[in-house]
C-alpha cells in the first residue's frame, strides 16, 4: 500500500503549467475548497462526469463562484491523454480574497490546480482494516462534500500501523461513517448497507456506483446507521473509492474475511465500467 | 466592521520574500497547518511569546516538525519593525509531501507563511451580535488550536447580515462555543464564564489573557458549558480576539446590552499592556 511507483507530479494552475498557488488563496488559509481525485486509465479520468457533477454541486453548496465546466472538461482531457494511466487530481478553491478575514466576500475568481501523476500506489488484493481512534466530527452544512478540511483524516492516515490498509472513522457516538480514504460497505443477505453520510462523510463516486449496480442487480441498498460491533459481526465487507474501485477486507480488526460474490462481482463491474458516467 | 483600509499585503515564504507556495503545500491540500493572527503595534506583535507557545504547541499535537523559533521570532521582529501598526498572520503548514495521500509521514519540513498589513478593520466601539445557524463540529484531537481547517468559520461569516459585527456558534447540542473569529465571556457577579474549548473552539491569546488578569482582580473565572438561553438571558457579555482585544458586546440577538464594570476594566488592561507576555 505505502510503495509508490516514482512518478513525477505534473500541476497546472487555472490551465497553465505552475507548481505555486497565491500565498493569499482561501484554500490554503481556510481548507475553503473541494477536490476530486480521478483514476485516470488509458488517456481518460473515469467517471469524469461524476466527478464534475460532485464538484459542481460542492461549488454550489458552499457558494464558490459556478465553474466553466466546459473549459475544466477541456483541461483534464488534455492532461490525462498526456498521462495515459495513473491518478489526476483536481482542487477548486474559492481563490484569492481581496479582503482579510473568513468571510467570503470579496473572493475572485476560484483557483483551479489540476495534477497528474503517474505513481499509481501498488495494493494489497485485499485490505487490512482497524479502528481509528480517531473520530470524524459531524455538520450537516459540511457533510458529503470532498472539502479541503481533512486534518481528520490526516490524523486517522497517520497514526495507522504499517500492516494496516485502511482504517475505519466513526462518529462520537460511535457509528462507523468512512475510511480514512475510503467509503465502506457491509454485505447481507440480499442486503447490501452503506453508512449515512448526511451528517459526515463524503459521497464517494464509486460509492455512488456500487449503490447503483448493486440495484440494478437486484440488490436491497440501504443506507443506514451502522455500529461499530455491526462492522465486526459482519462476514463480508468491502471499501470503495475513486482510485481502487473496490477493495475486499480481507481482515478486519484482526479477524480474517473471505472476499464474497457480490464483493467480487460489483468489483469486476466496476473495473470493467468504461466510466465515462 | 467591513471597512477596511486599502493597505497592501506583504509576504514572506520560508523568511524569502514571495506571494506563493508550492501547490503540493499539504496546508492546501488538507488545511494541514495552523496559524496566528498578531496583533502589531509600534512595531511590534503583541503578546508574542503567547502567540509562539501556542503556535509550537499545536505544531506538537499535530506532529508538526518543531520549528526554529529563535529563527521565526526574528523574522516576525524585523517584518513588524518594518510595518510599525497592523496585522501580522502567521501560517505554518506541515510543508510539502514527498507521497500523495493524507498520510503525514514523508513530509518535509514545515512551511510557514508570514504575512503583514496595515489594513485594519474599523470597528464599532461594541458589537453586535447574532447567533450563527452555522454549528461547530467536535473533535477533541483539533480543540483548541487554531488550525486552517475553518470552512465552519468561513460559513457563518459569509451568512452574517450586513447589520451584524459577530455571530456565535454553537455545537450541535446547544452549546455555545464562540464566535467566527472570537471568544466569548459572560460576566455574573464576580464570576467571569466562558465556554470550554476541549471538544472544539480556539484557546485565544487574549481569552487567556483575560482569564489571567480576571482572576488577578479577584474574579472567580469559570470555563464551563454555556447555552444559548444562558447568553441571551446575560446582562454583560463581551468578545476578544487578537486583533481587537477586548470588544463590548452592545447587542445581542436584537436586545440591547450595557458595557459593565468589568468589561470596560479588562478593555482598558488589555489595550494598555505593553504585550510582551
Amino acid at each position: 500500500m505505502k510503495e509508490l511507483t516514482d512518478g513525477a507530479i505534473t500541476t497546472w494552475v487555472n490551465g497553465a503549467a505552475s507548481q505555486f498557488i497565491s500565498a493569499a488563496d482561501r484554500g490554503l488559509l481556510y481548507g475553503d475548497g473541494v477536490f476530486e481525485t480521478m483514476h485516470v486509465r488509458d488517456g481518460a479520468a473515469r467517471f469524469l462526469p461524476l466527478h464534475l457533477q460532485r464538484l459542481a454541486a460542492s461549488c454550489d453548496r458552499l457558494a464558490i463562484e459556478p465553474l466553466n465546466l466546459v473549459q475544466l472538461t477541456e483541461e483534464i482531457h488534455a492532461a490525462t491523454r498526456q498521462l495515459g494511466n495513473g491518478i489526476a487530481k483536481l482542487v477548486v478553491t474559492r481563490g484569492t480574497s481581496t479582503r482579510r478575514g473568513y468571510a467570503a466576500h470579496g473572493a475572485a475568481q476560484p483557483t483551479r490546480i489540476l495534477s497528474i501523476t503517474d505513481a499509481v500506489p501498488r495494493l494489497a488484493p485485499t485490505a487490512r482494516v482497524e479502528f481509528s481512534s480517531v473520530t470524524v466530527s459531524e455538520n450537516p452544512l459540511l457533510a458529503g462534500m470532498k472539502h479541503l478540511n481533512r486534518l481528520e483524516n490526516v490524523l486517522a492516515q497517520s497514526s495507522m500501523t504499517a500492516n494496516t490498509d485502511e482504517v475505519l472513522m466513526c462518529s462520537a457516538d460511535g457509528a462507523v461513517v468512512c475510511g480514512s480514504m475510503s467509503n465502506v460497505f457491509v454485505v447481507r443477505p440480499q442486503r447490501l448497507l452503506t453508512p449515512r453520510i448526511d451528517r459526515a462523510g463524503v459521497a464517494g463516486i464509486v460509492r455512488r456506483v456500487v449503490m447503483r449496480e448493486a440495484a440494478a442487480l437486484g440488490w436491497a441498498m440501504e443506507e443506514t446507521t451502522l455500529t461499530r460491533a455491526q462492522l465486526l459481526a459482519a462476514d463480508e465487507v468491502f471499501l470503495t473509492n475513486a482510485r481502487i474501485g473496490v477493495w475486499p477486507v480481507g481482515q478486519l480488526a484482526g479477524r480474517a474475511l473471505a472476499t464474497g460474490a457480490l464483493t467480487a462481482r460489483l468489483a469486476a463491474i466496476v473495473e470493467a465500467h468504461h466510466g465515462s458516467g
